[in-house]
């Protein structure tokens, strides 16, 4: 199924306040919509007769090998959208073969998840909290269940807000985040004031170090727009950027992140691996990052479609789908594998 | 409640002809449209990890404390939206502890104003008159009533066409001009008409010292789109300058304030303050503005929105509403104060 | 009434194939839509303070006192519109002291439309025939009967191709050419594949000094659209050149008018003048041309709705409109006189 | 009748299954809709006055004389279109003096089509399949019809998705592909997979000299959309470059042709001759496509248009009318020839 049509069954699927607070972005929506549209305003320029008959997909990150460069991005509540929430989620990315980002959000425990797909390299979303002690924790128990690096969201000091799911007047449910420990409150509404509460806003450049050291786990810090932030990040110890607007719901106006990709892989200029997420939704637009200089993609929404509307399968499908696409894309512009992709691929005057 | 939401029910809560001049915009409106455009076309590159856990939106205007950099722009004939007028305004600015430019064409007193809300910074904008004694007559009461700068209007030396107010045959209703004395006609209609004809559409640069000197207060110059302009207007002696096309009700297709404020910070050139008013809608407009160089921006037709749902309370959320988008916008851009807003945060290629 | 409702109230009057006639362009229409778009696309920098409090909008066109720098554009078979035809026109751009050109394709005889408006300055728009000898008689009765000066129209070699009025059916009706003299078909359809096919494509610089001492009367070289055309039409011995597209009737995706003023003005260099049609609606859209170097422009399309709702009077209400536009427009830009118009009140980035 | 009817008769007469396979394009359709709207945006600089009464669209392609510089690209499964398919197909092109292209796909065999049409330069458009006997077989079978060129094609070495034809549940009829000798499969889906397996996507810039061996006949090139691969092309033997996406059907936002063709242009360096396809709908844009440099265009999906609304007689009136609009449009820019159309009748500013 293609995920325009997986879009609009999830949309059947899917409580309207539920739809909402997933599709939704921060105020105006224009990030989320740009988000899109800056990866299809982008054109190709394929190559021809380079005796390619097969390509591969392959690559690793951070040293882990996936059969493609494509990774499933944290996204919080996954009970929300199937009974075994990210449990299905983590059979489906394994069976995909790719990698998956543990929300601190979500809603089966990170051992569940371990023994649901015990293969499957995981990584674990952080936000630092003002209870350092907590954090550690947190993070301790995330390597200890088998998460390989640590991904330190940056773009949330505040939270944005989401008219659209405002308007639908979600409300959090009953599926508890299940990663957080005791001591934390037991009405979901109020635990999620409080774990956003707890998000320390006043973190700077010295806590990647910190983190890395408190967990022993390579730190992608994620949310980075700008080159000169993912310099200094990487000179404070990062070991890969992830640019992201935080799937458009954080900051709205913010730049479209395949805008921003070109120069945060200068302000890296190759001193780490650089992954972006926002507004992917087709083979090219990974191939489109790739030749921008990215290491891998990450995807959100469309995984959520994929386990609405199959659980496990659905998100398999989803990931499968875009290796196919990907695979075609990268025949028809003769790459056989994606170091070969490079920044000649697009097209010079790409129209606003 | 959101703005779109508010705008809605102002339209719904006025009468049509009353919405249709406020909300409508010289000749084809394109000037209108493209105030709000501009400011969504600019796109943001929000800074990360500066350790920044607090913001404070505060500032000032030509020395007056303003808990936010942004101000109500004169608005006449408020009688018309609430049965308090001005007077409902003022307190609700009050409260939000922004600052009041009190029309001209107020339909409520200066005195009155002053007395409903008599903490609240004002100001008091004002049309050069072919009579000086009444302009003078004017300019001294409502210094006596307390307002601490003028804002000369200087984009009208003739009247902007409203084609949707025509169309919906909107008149001059009973509310009268309070501020302008005695001796004027007492048929609204025909008052307008007078009061029009009294613009003295001759005055020159050196009308801005004049003025000064006759009220002795300073004076912030209304409706300059163009660097010359504005760097003439300082040598001349004003105390500020305003971008403002007067809400795209005077010369359509005339630049949108957003994209004419550099080159009039430019024209400046940091020798005193520039305000901006057109379009803004969001914290994020108030921050984009800050990153282009303006010192504060100036609502209208919004704080009418917030009157005509909900008299001073209403004008209170609307300012309200503003500051907690301003903050979120900082806080996310990692900008404690507004004096650390700077012009890297625009992203450089934003899309026209 | 304004344009925008004076063209509907026309599209009401006239018959559909009429109106599709007279409104449509050729094939796909891009141009005729452009050349709107064109003027709307450009923004204004208004001027402020300059101690301007009345303006005049007088000018002259070769020599010609107008009361502004707006004539009225030669339009064919203006009887098809209404009963009196160019007669009415005639009256009504009289009125508004303008200037006509007729069109060789009147329907009214270039005598009558002199008596019907003896004080009215006219030009006469002319093909150059196969017949010269017929050319000479054309152009001879023309100076005659007291047209100043030739349009000749360039830009049509080949006759463009109306969709819209293919579509509906339009038939050249009774309405008779009157100027053409005895020996022409007496059917509509016939006489008008009899006057097309009398065009001579073979035209070249040098008839523009032919045509110039044949008539001695000046020549205004109309359809021009590139500066090294200009340029050579003013070598060759024209005494202006009109930066046309025949209203987006000859070749589609033509470059519009507007775009293509200001590299015809810097061909000319200032040895002519350089008039401009196509697209304009408004004040604005004349301040435009002014400020891009054009000394008067050409309206067409409006003055035909004024004559399908009011006759003469309708006539002159669309140019004694435009002229309060212009007014207010230059009070709003603080340009005194049209040579004080200059290419500093447009933006330079403007938006595409 | 004009091309826009044509196409929605077409969509009235084909069953929606097949009129989505024609009409659809990979993915989004997002190149689809761009080959189109690439024409359009480009803005012509007419000349005028060059004395030119009669235009000529005569021309050569590699040596073969033609009425016009528009070829018929090469299009498969004709008779699902038309009973008499290709041979239908080729007496329209060949009553207009064009060129045909005939598919390997086609469902008439060569002969019949020689046959059909023996005046007619036809050229023969060639995959390179993974059975070289059988390629060199094909080819060879080709040229003795009389086929004059190869037309290699090498942007499919996978094949794109047409989702729009997926949607509606296109599938290959009983139309047999008529020229792929014994030995393939009987059922329609079956043969279709067996040629599309037997595509060899290892094709490099060597089998171009290997096929003009083969086949003793010149090389056109077809997929070109770069300036270093028609370069490369060109330099390994090739006779000619066409620039094309596959009509928007292999690698979705791929560039426009239209927005390549300079670079292939500039690539080549006037060592061999360069075609351009896709979206090719009007005059005017056969004349853009010279402008920028192409010998001649082909076009595709028109023909379909005319041979489903009128055989033979509706192909000839596609190519007949285009004809007609581009001597209009070489008489209105005063191009004798097409070698007199040169870079200058391109606005130097299109806007995107």
């Amino acid at each position: 199924m293609n995920l325009i049509e997986l879009e609009q069954r999830a949309r059947e699927i899917l409580p309207a306040p539920t739809h909402d607070f997933i599709a939704g972005g921060a105020d105006d929506e224009l990030t989320l919509a740009d988000n899109v549209a800056a990866w299809q305003r982008m054109r190709l320029r394929p190559r021809v007769l380079r005796r390619v008959g097969e390509v591969s997909t392959a690559t690793t990150v951070l040293g882990v090998p996936l059969s493609m460069p494509v990774m499933v991005a944290p996204m919080s509540y996954q009970r929300l959208i199937h009974a075994d929430g990210e449990a299905a989620t983590a059979r489906g990315v394994a069976a995909a073969e790719s990698l998956l980002v543990v929300s601190t959000r979500a809603t089966v425990s990170l051992e569940e998840i371990a023994r649901a797909a015990p293969e499957l390299p995981r990584w674990f979303q952080v936000y630092i909290l003002r209870d350092r002690g907590w954090t550690v924790e947190l993070v301790r128990r995330a390597a200890a269940s088998g998460c390989r690096a640590l991904v330190l969201t940056v773009d949330a000091p505040a939270v944005g807000r989401n008219l659209r799911a405002l308007r639908s007047q979600f409300t959090y449910p009953q599926a508890q985040l299940a990663n957080l420990g005791s001591g934390v409150p037991s009405d979901p509404a109020a635990l999620q004031s409080y774990v956003g509460a707890q998000h320390d806003p006043t973190i700077g450049l010295d806590d990647i170090a910190w983190l890395r050291e408190a967990a022993k786990l390579p730190v992608v810090v994620k949310g980075v727009l700008r080159g000169d932030d993912a310099a200094a990040c990487i000179e404070a110890g990062a070991d890969a950027v992830m640019v992201s607007n935080h799937g458009g719901r954080q900051l709205d106006t913010s730049v479209a992140t395949a805008d921003a990709l070109a120069e945060v892989v200068d302000g890296v200029g190759g001193r780490a691996e650089v992954y972006v997420d926002g507004g992917i939704r087709r083979g090219t637009d990974v191939l489109k990052a790739l030749a921008l200089g990215a290491t891998a993609v990450m995807v959100g929404r469309p995984v959520i479609w994929g386990l609405a509307t199959g659980g496990a399968e659905g998100v398999r499908g989803v990931l499968d789908g875009l290796r196919d696409e990907l695979v075609r894309a990268m025949m028809l512009c003769q790459t056989p594998t994606v170091s070969d992709v490079s920044a000649d691929l697009l097209h010079r005057c790409a129209r606003p």
